[in-house]
This record gives C-alpha cells, sequence and structure tokens, in this order.
C-alpha cells in the first residue's frame, strides 16, 4: 500500500469501508482530530451534491453540515420523488450529469451495488451513503472514530453488541472493521437474530474467538462498549417470540448498576425505545457524541477526497 | 428585569412571545432597524437548521434569507416526510441530533407544545417557528415591528382586528403583545368566530376597553391599522352562516373610501380572498411590506440569539 | 435595439426566447464563454430563489450550481406540495411575497403562461424554468451554446432534429433561435409526431427550406448536428403505429457507421432509451457537455439580470 498521505485518497470514492486497509482507517481516523472544532472556508467555492433516493434525514444533515462547515456549498434532492428518476432517467445518467454541477457526490440509494454503479460513472469522487442493507462506510468510520476516541486507541478493549445482528448493516460493517484491531467481541441477541455465520467465520479466519449468548446481563459488566442496535417487531416471524425478547434487550439505569465505570454506549441511530432516555444523562451514554462525531468524521473525508487539506 | 443590552439574549430561545418583557420586545424592535439593508457577514461560519414537521414555505423561506443575508448558512427538512419522523424517532432525539449539526434551531410543528419540548432538549437556541394553534412568536414580533414602523412607535393608535378571532394564532398573540402597550383594540367578526372570553378578560384586566362588533363599516373609518385574517368556511358549523357573513369580510377599494388616510392593512398571509387584489396598488395595503419586515426582524433575532451582533 | 452592453440586461426578465434578439442572444453566448471555468465570489451576498411548482432536478440543481459557484446563495422549494399553494395562495402572492426574500428568481410551473405572469408581479428579475408546454429558455440557450461551442458559431451547419417534434417544447424553441442564424433544417420523425405547421410556415417566411423525412438513415450522413427527443409511448394513438417506428429513432453505434467525423448529438436529457449507452464513449456524444454547458449559460445569465457582471 506504501505510505499514506494526505495526497492518497484525492480523487478516490468511498463505496464500502471495505476498500480501506488498516493503515488508511488509521490515517483517516488521526487527520479527523484536527476537525475537531474546525470552522472556515477550506472548501470555499466547492460544491457537494447530495443525491438521496430515499430520506435519511440523519445522514443528509451530517454531510450537509459538514460541508458547510467548511466553508462548501450544497445542492440536491432529498428523495427519488423530487427527482428526475419519475421521468425514469437511469441512476448512471443522473450521475452523469450531477457530476457537472458539483465536486464530490455523496449517495443514498435502497438497492445494494447503487453506490458502486454511480463511482463508476461519476469522475468525480463519490461517497456511499448506505446502500440498502448493504454498506455505510461513513457510519463505519464514525463509530471507529467514536471507540478510538473514548478508548484512546482502537485495542485492547471488549465490544458487546445487542439487538439485530442478523440484519444490522451498521453491525456487519463495524465487525469487518474491527478485525483489523485487537478487541473482543461479544454478541447479544435472540437466537433469530444472530449474527450470521459467516461473520462468525471471518472472525475465526482472523485467528479469534467471540463469545455469543442471549443474555445481556451474561456479559454486560465485563463489556467497555455496548453497540446497541434497534429490534424491529417486523423480523420475527411469530410474534410471541417478539413479545418474549424485546425487554431483555431494553437498556434501562437499573441494568446499568454493575458496569464497569467507564463503559461507553453507542447506537447508529435513531433509536426507538431499545435505550430508555433516562440512561441519556448517565455517564455511559455516548450516542449523542456519536452522532456528532459523524460531522467531524466527515468534513476529514470531503477533505481528503477532495484533495484540499488541512 | 435590569438593564437589556445585546448580550441578554444571547443563547435564550423564543417559544412564546409571553417569554418576552415590553422592554425586550422594545430591544429587539429597535435593534432590527439595523437590519433593514444589511446585507454582509456577520454570521458567516454559523449555521441555522430549520427543522420543518410541517411545510411553511413562507416562515422557511424568510428565516433562510435572514440567515443567508448575514452570511450564515441553512441546512434542514420541509416535512416530517423527509426526515426520521417516519423511522419513529423522538423529538426530542432530532433535536439532541441536530444540535450536533448547527448553532441555532428553528422548529416548526403541527402540536402545541412542540417547540417548548425542543428548546428543553437543545443546548443551542432554539425558535419557535409555529406550533399548531399556539404560539408563532416572529409572526408577531413582524406584526409589532410593522406597525411600529408605520406609526413611529407602539402607543396611541386604533387597530382593528377582522375575521376569525377564535382560531387565530396570529390575532391572539398580537393582541396579548399589544397589552403591553397603549392602543384601542377593536375586533369586527361573526359572532361565531369572535375573541375568546379569555382575551377580552385578559385586555379588561389590562383596565383598558375594546370595542366588538360584527359590522366592519361601523368602525373602520376610525382605524390606524386594520388587521385582517382569513375566515375559513370549515370553521362554520352551518354553511348558511358563512354564506352570509362571507361577503361582508372582503376588502374592496370600494370599502375603503372614507377611511383615515393613512390606514394600513396588515395581513399575516397567505390571503386567499378576504382581501381584493385591487387594495393590493393602494397606500393603505402593507400587507407585502408586513412580509418583507419578517426578514429584518428575524435577521436581528438570530443576531441576538447567538451573540454576534451588529 | 441600440448597442448591447452588460448592463443591456440588469433588471430584466427572461420568460420566452422570443423576449431575446439576436443581437441579444449573441451578446450572451459569447459573455457566457467568461464563466466556463468560473467559480468566485461575484455574486457573494446575492440569493436566488427557485419556486419550483413541479420538481425539475436538472434544471433546479444547474441553476442552483450555478448561483453557488458565483458565490451567491439559494433557497425556494422544489415542488408545489412543500409551498404555500396548498393553503390556497396565489401564484401572485408568493411571488410579492418571495421577492421579498431574494434578488432573482426561477419559477418552473405546469401552467403555460404562469412565468409571465410571475415576471409581471415581481420587481425582481424573474427566469422561466419552464412553464408547461410553452417555454423553457434557458434550455434553448444552453443548446444554441453548445452548437456555437462545437460548431465555432452558428452559421453554415446543417442540424437534423429526431424523435417527437409534435410536442417537443425544446424543438420548437431551438427550431424558433435558429431561424435567427445560417443553417439548414431536418425533421427527421414519423408522420403522426411531425413538426407543426405553424413552425414550417415560420421556416419558409425566413425565406428558407427545410427536409422533413421519417427515415433518419435518408439524411444522417449529411448532419453536422443531431438533437435527438424522447418518443413517448402515450403519444402515439394506435400502439402499433409506436411499436412500427420506436426501433428506427434509437441511436446506436452500429448506426453512427456513415456520419461525419464531426457530428455531435445533442438531447435535452433525460433520456430512457432513445440513445444507447453505448454512444456515450463515441466522440459523436454530446450531450452530457451540453448538460454541463447549461451551468455555464445560466451563470452568465444570472450575472446579467442581476448586473453584477465579470
Amino acid at each position: 500500500m506504501g505510505n499514506i498521505t494526505e495526497k492518497s485518497f484525492k480523487g478516490k470514492d468511498l463505496v464500502s469501508i471495505r476498500d480501506l486497509s488498516k493503515e488508511e482507517i488509521l490515517f483517516i481516523l488521526n487527520y479527523a482530530k484536527k476537525f475537531e472544532n474546525y470552522r472556515g472556508n477550506l472548501l470555499s467555492g466547492k460544491i457537494l451534491a447530495t443525491i438521496f433516493y430515499e430520506p435519511s434525514t440523519r445522514t443528509r444533515l451530517s454531510f450537509e453540515s459538514s460541508m458547510l462547515s467548511l466553508g462548501g456549498k450544497v445542492l440536491g434532492f432529498s428523495s427519488s420523488s423530487s427527482s428526475s428518476v419519475s421521468k425514469g432517467e437511469s441512476l448512471w445518467d443522473t450521475v452523469k450529469t450531477v457530476e457537472g454541477y458539483a465536486d464530490i457526490i455523496v449517495i443514498r440509494h435502497p438497492l445494494e451495488g447503487a453506490a458502486r454503479l454511480a463511482s463508476e460513472a461519476s469522475s468525480i469522487p463519490v461517497i456511499n451513503g448506505g446502500d440498502g442493507a448493504n454498506q455505510h462506510p461513513t457510519q463505519t468510520l464514525l463509530d471507529l472514530y467514536t471507540i478510538s476516541k473514548v478508548r484512546e486507541g482502537l485495542d485492547n478493549f471488549k465490544i458487546g453488541f445487542l439487538g439485530d445482528l442478523k440484519y444490522g448493516r451498521t453491525v456487519h460493517s463495524l465487525v469487518q472493521a474491527l478485525l483489523n484491531f485487537d478487541c473482543d467481541f461479544y454478541f447479544i441477541s435472540p437466537e433469530v437474530l444472530s449474527l450470521p455465520l459467516g461473520f462468525k467465520e471471518e472472525i475465526r479466519a482472523e485467528g479469534k474467538s467471540f463469545v455469543e449468548t442471549e443474555n445481556l446481563l451474561d456479559v454486560l459488566s465485563q463489556l467497555d462498549i455496548l453497540y446497541v442496535t434497534r429490534i424491529q417487531r417486523e423480523r420475527f416471524p411469530d410474534p410471541m417470540e417478539y413479545e418474549k425478547v424485546k425487554n431483555v434487550y431494553i437498556i434501562t439505569p437499573d441494568i446499568l448498576k454493575d458496569v464497569k465505570k467507564d463503559l461507553k454506549i453507542l447506537h447508529p441511530m435513531p433509536r426507538v425505545n431499545e435505550i430508555l432516555k433516562e440512561v441519556d444523562k448517565l455517564p455511559y451514554a455516548e450516542y449523542f457524541n456519536q452522532s456528532k462525531n459523524g460531522v467531524t468524521i466527515r468534513k476529514a473525508l470531503i477533505s481528503l477526497l477532495l484533495g484540499v487539506t488541512l
């Protein structure tokens, strides 16, 4: 991979977290620190296009906030109903058109592979803002950035993943990314929502072990990071099954009585009821900081891909 | 209340016009004069989030114009369908997230109390851009600003409120705000849409009297300000009732034959047919200026709440 | 018309391409060259309002890109559902309001004549971004700009129009504009979609002739410019009729075997299948450049109408 510098990223796309080597990830996380409190005109005159084929306020606004904080400008659309899609235009043509309007594109699309196609069509950098159940690499970067901030690094910690580990895109990507680092995995979910076999094999292939359990309390006191995700009723073939497990996986102040004092709880958000609001004011709650870290990491990423750096 | 200065407002919210004392209102109105023709970079690097859970082009664009004219930036959403609400996220969480993306928030929401809740969730200033039938304080400020411009002050004038005085949020707030000042009230409406008793009692409690009538022509020639609102057919239990009154409350050039020569007609807009277009070119028509004043007063308010002042 | 200078356009509207004389068109096309690579702060502090009563991503984003590239700002709405239209406000009132928020307006509306009405209501410049089947003058300007770039002028070339010449708004406007110049027209379409008689008479009235054919291959090898438009199935009273012609009017690499080597293919976009994607990489494909030229010409136009020039 050679020596990584700020210029290594210029003109590149970010479609999947797997496009990035461990060294590249570490470079980005380290570079992002410069952007924690940065507001300025670094990207003055540059334009970000947000082409969102399905609504995602959080991701869209986070990218917009990043670009605006760097002095750049933003244009785009926030759902396919307000785009030329309704006239039958292909994604390819839309991207070929939008590359004439902007300097960098963030795409969100309900279909897997859409972001890869967009990156092939485009001569300007493309960032995947989520393509269906597939990838959402800036979510993974902000998760990694959050962990590295609270742990002062990405090694030597125990991370528990809670909730829907079967369908959870953010869990899958984060697990894959963390395989580059030295941490212990705990997977906590009802059996019907457990981590797919493929991921477990990947972990073993790296010579690592993991703990799998249906009972949060079995492992909670050992964890440094608890990554909570939403369990959706619709995922359960049998409603009775859902009723049985739903309350076991809700984080309350009570359940946190015996945790490590520097435990941090993460959540990709939005949450529904899987973390009670009463938890927000406890020192364990890191999810709103995590969300805010998304602006920081996206500032860094846009800067790198545009090749205009601090 | 102590001495009011520009710094008195820094970091505050504006949820209800009742949050402001008479002195604060007068301070804001006076401070706003500086912004009449101001275009510049006062708020360069600052970001306004417009989180609109129901569409309101006028209010949203007015705030956006204000922020952009001050050199600031804007992000947000313009209806709940394009937000994470559809994923079940609570208002509280959305606000906690958006405060990580911006420096000040304007919220519009169909439910009373939503803006107060948002102000409690947020660590950055929140402005209520309308919460259901409840409050829309910047509308009241722009109404007051308009009156103070055309009257050169807020005392010694006769103001008539016409139309739907029962449900009209803007009327209620403006009446309450004007209780701080020395003016005479005239309430003109069909009986079924007359001002609720509570407001009348508030007026009497301030030791003031008012005139109430169903007949505009009884009082029109005495008025300095005529504040027109829309009468909605749906408000009438009996359609016959509506048919009877609808033409009595339409402002035509004809009806304005004997008014004071410096009468000014205001309207919170949008109008449907309650003021004929032919009135637009008469010197009495002030409603488009009033709308434009909304940009000025909002510039001043954003500047004060952000604590970055001219 | 007198001597045309940059100042000739200040404060004007652009509702129809017919509002512009040949000299004015040439002035704009020449002036636009300055904007090809321009990014800067020429319009710093200026605000463009995009009031779009029907979605049109391409036109809206192109205008926004133009304004942002000039250092200006943008506000507006992208469909009537997110505007006060739903509250029954007239176009007139919306325009009178928006002129208080911005320095220049682009309007898109499904009804013919809407842009003219807006230009009458507004005291600030109004650009027609498409009003129903009527006019879309900046499309025509970008078409002319594209031709003048590839031909180094607007005289001495053979242009073929292909597809739906009966309803195609862009074709009609471009033909009318080209009557000012010296070029040869070829109209290629199924008979049911042929150019309306009125346009043919206009051409003859200018003392020009034209070729009309149903068979592209009859004329393709003579053309310098081929302007392709979409044929919509719905235009055919008889589906059999559509089936017969649809494949004759699809541009493939094969069909382009014997064309002039500097033939350029234009298309107002979006395309569906009337130009195969395989054609994109051939030197004849000019349509994505054409789309990009839209940003350049709109930059020039906004600059001229605002009277802030390079």
